[in-house]
């Protein structure tokens, strides 16, 4: 560690103004150098989306007393273009959230503030999401802050990969009643869609996606086993999705 | 297999007027029943993004001769509400593409093509992204026809899990340069983004995301060795982005 204060990044994909983030820094400040870079409009369910077609804007905003950044584009987009261009020198921890909402399971692999995290893995900066399984505008923040100042204090006295990526989820219950932290699997689940369909007041179809979410795993190492039994899950993840043992099985199709 | 015709849905991510999406729905014409699905505009580089805050539009349009839907979404959007609201049974495979360029390495978490093909999996039902290396609107698709043709057969004439998900990228290279399929893993990569800053008429900064594509992978195993190399390169895939070699690595976080 050098003698400066390490630098931490701040960044979300619920947008600048969502209370979550707001919590996140306050944390983060406690720490170091604290520079944000959010949406500049909620992008829940942005996953791992990038700007390719069009022009990003940045504008400089005041929040919570830091130097922070408004951007037009997705959660990647905003850790792409702060590593790259707004900062002068590269974070020491990427912060995600707080999601406003859980990423366990598959969720993660639509979730823009896990997105935003593992993009920064792939800078080769250490990099934490945090989600508070409450959707609530109003939320109570308290305990994710607690886990949050945990987590953040242990990965800047520690040396681990600078390609790590972590995904907590903290359960909507005060401090107290937390049972602790568990590290977990991704837990194997989907949602089964639902799409409720209206008309518009020219005639026309349209629909809201809706859907209930269905857990396929009774693995008690899983990040749902953990919240559902009042624990912190923390999941490792990284970006490799090759299927390993699926590559044996269809070694035949090479003499398709 | 009943004796109804096998049922193909055909999705993409660079809109339903890509040529691309028209060869592959020529060659999944000669399998059996086809529908279409694909985005009312450009959508690459959505990687896993969904329509939450927002309204779904669909339209029925005439594309090749085959029933085909075209979606105000993404392309998971576009999977998610043609198996769960527009078709009248299950595919029996989905294939995506086929994608004017790459989605080899790291490129598959930015690509809509290849999340298209993932949700599939989701969804229980076997599914294939096709990429070609070409971006060019007069990419020749021949050869990548050719191949598609083979891997669907294949497919289609085996039984493998219903969660099965194939990266399939083709060299651009004619038919008889190609030496082959390899079955291959996802090689590390990145890219190095550089940001081309300029000045809108009203004296804004605006930016454009630019960047090179780094190989951080030496193994003759991987897709982008099997590409350089003039193979058809065949990555398995699946949803889990656990980082099993960090589980334990970070234990003791677990009393932080």
């Amino acid at each position: 560690m050098s003698l400066e204060k390490p630098l931490i990044l701040v960044v979300n994909d619920d947008g600048i103004n969502a209370p979550g983030i707001k919590a996140l820094i306050s944390v983060a400040k406690e720490f170091g150098e604290v520079v944000v870079i959010a949406p500049d409009k909620p992008q829940s369910g942005m996953g791992h989306a990038i700007t390719l077609d069009s022009t990003l804007h940045i504008n400089k905003v005041d929040i919570e007393g830091v130097l922070a950044y408004s951007c037009s584009g997705t959660p990647v987009d905003c850790v792409k273009i702060a590593v790259n261009k707004l900062l002068d020198r590269k974070p020491d921890l990427i912060v995600s959230g707080i999601n406003h909402g859980s990423n366990s399971s598959i969720n993660v692999i639509y979730s823009g503030t896990m997105s935003a995290a593992l993009e920064g893995a792939l800078e080769k900066i250490p990099s934490v999401g945090f989600s508070l399984l409450n959707h609530s505008i109003d939320a109570d923040f308290s305990a994710a802050k607690h886990y949050a100042h945990k987590i953040i204090k242990h990965l800047l006295n520690n040396s681990y990969s600078n390609e790590m990526c972590l995904n907590v989820n903290i359960p909507n219950l005060s401090a107290e009643l937390i049972a602790g932290i568990k590290i977990c699997r991704q837990a194997k689940g989907n949602w089964e869609e639902e799409y409720d369909e209206r008309t518009d007041p020219m005639g026309r179809t349209y629909y809201w996606l809706t859907g209930k979410f269905v857990i396929e795993d009774d693995g008690t190492d899983t990040d749902e086993w953990a919240l559902r039994n009042s624990y912190v899950s923390i999941v490792p993840v990284q970006p490799d999705i090759t299927d390993y043992d699926l590559s044996t099985t269809i070694k035949n199709l090479e003499n398709a």
